[in-house]
């Protein structure tokens, strides 16, 4: 699991997914599974997971803790992205980050928009950098995940690490 | 005028249209007039219909006092999206926005760019959520206002209006 | 060089070209050069040249600096857009603009996905007003500058050089 | 009572007095009717007097439709000015504030702790300049509101209003 | 410990102490067991106490996590509120507060004033609220912490909490 | 003019003088001579002196030129603090300040309404850190300098320039 990726040997990238969902548990959550097994199946390795509820305190708690870890390279988000009241995901990541990387939710809602048309604007993907980590968010359902993570951070994550680090 | 929309049984949606311009009037305001038929025509109510001029105090004014109306679901803005100096709608309504609904303004550019080319970079469409009504601004032109509610705020508006009232 | 643009008989549109390098000299940098010879050779004017390095504060003072130039109607930078440490134009721009043009961004980005693929998604182009001068933020890469010259800034400069001049 | 006043012979000042509150009425409104009081016996005008809820989509509606009185000077808003859940007068007019007046405050609550000690600390005034009026938020009580009026309010409106008109 | 607070019958207040030091520990940490013996002699309950380094991350997971806790009232800090590069405290609350109590810092100021002289404006003391809760710092000094407990804190702690609550 | 400060042996402190007005010349400026004499004779370093127009974007340019002299310790502003229109020290130093130093401003005024009575709360003074140099912004009359450096600026600089340096 923490061989180097393929394409940029010597660099191995440590993540953390986070689920953001009143409702879900281990068992239910397939979207956290689907993005830890995308990561790995990609040769990422997955550190720490965790279900935390729509409350923009335990976002930002898991944001601050999780910077404390200096193995980790990146946070992956999903669920929470929406524009009900309990939909804060975005809010809370917004404020913190350092960087905003806002090609991210772009290209996301661009390619949403190819996938399921209109309905990509209800989305509030975003992307950035806190504390030398890169933070990405996601929606919650499966084909947003498999979406996000096949066609933008897999193919990504090595490259936005690398320089992150710099 | 207020029958449900088809595909959500149930829910009305009321909407005010706000032209803003110094120079319209209700008898040459095309584009003020080309949104409420599209909206009535997609049984949507229209509550509220203003031409305001293009001064950031009187837009803020009317997002404003237009939240007080608890009936009201949807706020649809057009004109002064350019970046001339009276061209203030962007600003003075990013100002105001609890919530940001990023997707909108992207995808309304990215549609528009298929359209009219380059030129789509000049128009500053926004949308997002002030006191549990959800705010949407578009361009002047009734090309951009026929795009952007037949593309975008039509097919969506219910749902939006549903989550928001969640 | 001081012809009007074809486009827009009368109207004159001077230019500076700021190239963002730790490393690169008048001699390496190709980018820059290419903005300019694609700036004369659509007939728009270039006043001023420089290379500075990657640090928010030389930014800042650039831009503050060439808005004491009344003659000047739009500056462009190259360089410094990824997400580096040391890569700060988008930071320290984004601070001093007084209205943003989203579109820019937005539709460089789209453009480049259809180029280069997910790469994109690491760009952080920008552009928008300050001081009655248009600003924009393109990355270093000779193709990137290509795109963003060819396909928005020059198609789109006069016409938006008359909007902020009224 | 609208004789210039003494000190700046010429001006006139032109003022609103806006109480935020759930339950006050114009017949129990102390200190509403005390700033407007205050205001005309030393030859301010007061030209509107409003009760408004608690809400900051209330305050932020008066604050920008005043502004298109273009004959009104300066805006004393009183009440709402704790750290309560409904207390958000601070909040809502601090959003829209284009200029602050930091040392209103400072010195509001400073003379407030000679008179009541370390509850002064609890009251949120603030004061700044909004579309060319001037904007000043006292607490709810009498109290207050008179050490607020005859301390700073009085003495400076004229001067102040020179200030902000030239 | 947890007997209710006398002046205000009824309202038990639970307080979180955390020292910001790179170098304290609990047993060199006089400023951490100084609030906390002020606290508990004036019937205040102490629930929490930590020390953390200063960086904002662990400030801001501290104040994230801290307002998960519903017993939990207030947290006072103390220590990083400097300007030195590592004196990050007053950055990393400041941009979590939901709402700010500007009079708290500025009276510590003024009352730091009368004891040390112009020193006193080397100190970033700051509070407000975040997720409904109380939240306070103090510079890292015996001195200065004294003089915020016993002028400010104390008096005011039973009361303000019982605002936010409300 | 360089021996160190008497106070803090080996600490040499490096100043920029900048006067903020549309109307002093070298000749007239009294209080930017002023400024000069107090820090020579209290042993600072002078090391340039500039009168610039009540311009945000000359206030910014200045900034960020000076902070590349990595010689310079501190910058102090005089002049443009009020409210009127053209009085954008304030916010022009605001925006770019990376740490605020509330105290100076708030101690400031306090001293100056000891003097002044009311009339304090009009002046914006306001300090700060940019990009490792201490900001100072005074107002522009004799009497205002004279306060602000005898009473703050003198007596803290050494102190305060070796927190930012650590």
């Amino acid at each position: 699991m923490e061989k180097p990726h393929p394409d940029t040997p010597g660099i191995t990238v440590n993540c953390a997914v986070i689920t953001v969902s009143d409702t879900r548990t281990p068992e239910t959550d397939k979207s956290g599974l689907l993005i830890q097994q995308l990561l790995i199946d990609a040769n990422y390795t997955v550190e720490t997971y965790a279900i935390i509820p729509d409350e923009p305190a335990q976002i930002q708690a898991q944001l601050a803790l999780l910077s404390q870890n200096s193995n980790l390279d990146a946070v992956i988000f999903n669920g929470g992205t929406g524009i009900a009241p309990r939909d804060t995901t975005y809010d809370a990541i917004e404020k913190l980050l350092e960087k905003t990387l806002p090609g991210f939710g772009e290209i996301f809602r661009y390619l949403s928009y190819q996938e399921i048309g209109s309905r990509a604007i209800a989305s509030r993907a975003i992307a950035g950098v806190y504390q030398n980590q890169l933070i990405f968010s996601l929606p919650g359902s499966s084909n947003a995940v498999r979406l996000g993570m096949e066609k933008l951070i897999l193919p990504e994550l090595t490259h936005l690490v690398s320089q992150v680090r710099k």
